[in-house]
């Protein structure tokens, strides 16, 4: 026993976070943490806790540095919005209703005013827009700014949609299309023009000023219609390569939801659509969710029902894995998504 | 109406944190939340928010960033304890039990996962000492390390002692001692050496391995003793005068309390102990708390039963401000403390 574990546990203790990737360090984390017995929803996008028989306390924290999150050329506003989205969007996987948060700063000593009120005002539009309250909040001083929303919400249900919910013969849809923040990266980070003014401005703000699905993620709950959902934000191939193993099914891609103007412009540049939207996308805030097949009819009147695209992207089968279908062959989808320290 | 106040908002916007100060730009950002209405403690030591008829949630966040607020001789696992006590230490003055936390964690990508092992130790140990589970977080990357701690309880009682609450012929009391932080401080910034080992020790255990007074405060709230309370972390001088201006009254110091063991060492440095204790300490983490003169009795009973010392140190009058009284004559105390950014 000593002999197997001390070497190991030296190992780690010595190795840097960029040699092991945030996911890792988080499930060695994990094992550290003092954990609540009532705690229901594990390693998932919100956590749930048992307050009352009938009353559940649903939590969730995202943080967002200059230096690792932030693209240099987004504005002050843009970051407040975004900042809440990114917590409310993990609310809206769950079919959980945020109530308020709590916004923490760091900032330099020298920024200016105006330039931490842009953001609170990019936080205010956000929170009037999802009806979320900013209930308080601490500020303080540091290198570079380093913002944390931290959302509270209560729920009686606590049949809440996990990762590990899929079955298999389950339908597998999201609430919208990929792609335009691959383009969005393409432009920011690699200097790659875009012609099309009108496909360049979706993109960017599609990263800019995404929309989590609040409004579709509380209905899909509230009607019973999910068996397993997730955020989207680290990235297509990364969560359903989460929910697959999580589930301990195999999700077989049929038809990547691929924006058409993405699909276009990314065949221009020579890159392949279908490659670039699974692995090289993220922070698109829509919801992959799995669906019972008998439920489908009731999910697509839904769809009229709010005006909202419900797209059909695979099915969930025996086995393990993500794979896509092409031309009638399988080809293996790899787990490759946003992950810090990489 | 535009003359008057465009000029000023220009110049708002372009001052910088740091000519401001972080107490007036968490009053001006304020002004920008969304607000809840049903939120009831203003600018607080906690938020307390109604869920129900007889539940009210409570919460805060504090954060900790490696450059402004982590001396550099300073241990991981005490980080990590010290993170949680500050956050325990408002629940402590407020009188309200926390249930559990979300820890955001941002690092750089080199640093040791050994480091932020020993951080999480810490925030186990406290975890257990305090009884609250850790529920989750986030785990970031940045230029340096940014730790955020959400913290979130719940109370039937929404009668919480707020730091206005303070009648003018209440007593004020404190939990402890002041003054070995002070002492901490001038070893580690200033240079200063203490040859009393024993007193050096206990200065530097004040400051790494705080202690928040969670059983004291949930007691003292619980029997209804307290008319205004204050978390002690941004000093002492800081703490008198936010519940004198916020409660429009005027407390009298009689006896500052300081810790006997600083006071002597202080004396010896050849500074006045009663000047650095008010001033220059801060992070000491004791419940500062005005009682009706005719609950004392009630109060003294309970120091008993606890073991726990309840120090007298003034009290409240018509007026406005603190003073102190040095030999028969009222000294005007001076409003200074910890503040971000200056």
């Amino acid at each position: 026993m000593v002999l197997k574990t001390f070497p190991y546990s030296i190992t780690m203790k010595s190795a840097r976070l960029k040699d092991l990737g945030e996911r890792k360090v988080i499930e060695h984390l994990l094992t550290l943490a003092y954990r609540d017995p009532s705690e229901i929803m594990g390693y998932d996008d919100i956590s749930l806790v048992r307050l009352k028989e009938d009353l559940y306390l649903a939590l969730k924290v995202d943080s967002m540095s200059f230096s690792a999150d932030i693209p240099h050329t987004m504005d002050y506003h843009s970051v407040g919005w975004k900042l809440v989205t990114m917590v409310i969007s993990d609310f809206a996987a769950k079919g959980v209703a945020p109530l308020g948060m709590l916004i923490s700063l760091i900032a330099p000593a020298d920024s200016l005013l105006g330039e931490i009120e842009d953001i609170y005002r990019g936080v205010r539009e956000a929170c009037e827009y999802y009806k979320v309250y900013l209930w308080g909040g601490d500020l303080g001083e540091g290198l570079e700014l380093v913002l944390n929303c931290f959302v509270v919400g209560t729920t009686k249900n606590h049949r809440i949609p996990t990762r590990s919910g899929a079955r298999v013969g389950d339908l597998v849809f999201t609430t919208g299309y990929f792609g335009l923040t691959t383009l969005a990266y393409l432009i920011l980070l690699e200097g790659v023009k875009v012609r099309d003014s009108k496909t360049r401005n979706l993109a960017i703000k599609a990263l800019f000023r995404p929309i989590a699905r609040l409004r579709e993620g509380l209905t899909l709950v509230q009607r019973g219609l999910v068996n397993a959902s997730i955020d989207s934000s680290d990235g297509l191939s990364e969560s359903l390569h989460e929910i697959a193993s999580r589930s301990k099914v195999k999700i077989v891609i049929e038809k990547p939801p691929i924006h058409p103007r993405a699909r276009r412009v990314l065949a221009d540049l020579n890159l392949d659509p279908v490659y670039e939207t699974l692995y090289r996308g993220g922070e698109e805030y829509e919801i992959v969710f799995t669906v019972p097949e008998e439920k489908v009819p009731l999910l697509r009147k839904l769809g009229l029902e709010l005006k909202s695209k419900f797209l059909y992207i695979g099915r969930v089968e025996k086995g393990s894995g993500v794979v896509l279908l092409r031309e009638g062959r399988e080809e293996r989808v790899e787990r490759k998504g946003w992950e810090h320290f990489k």
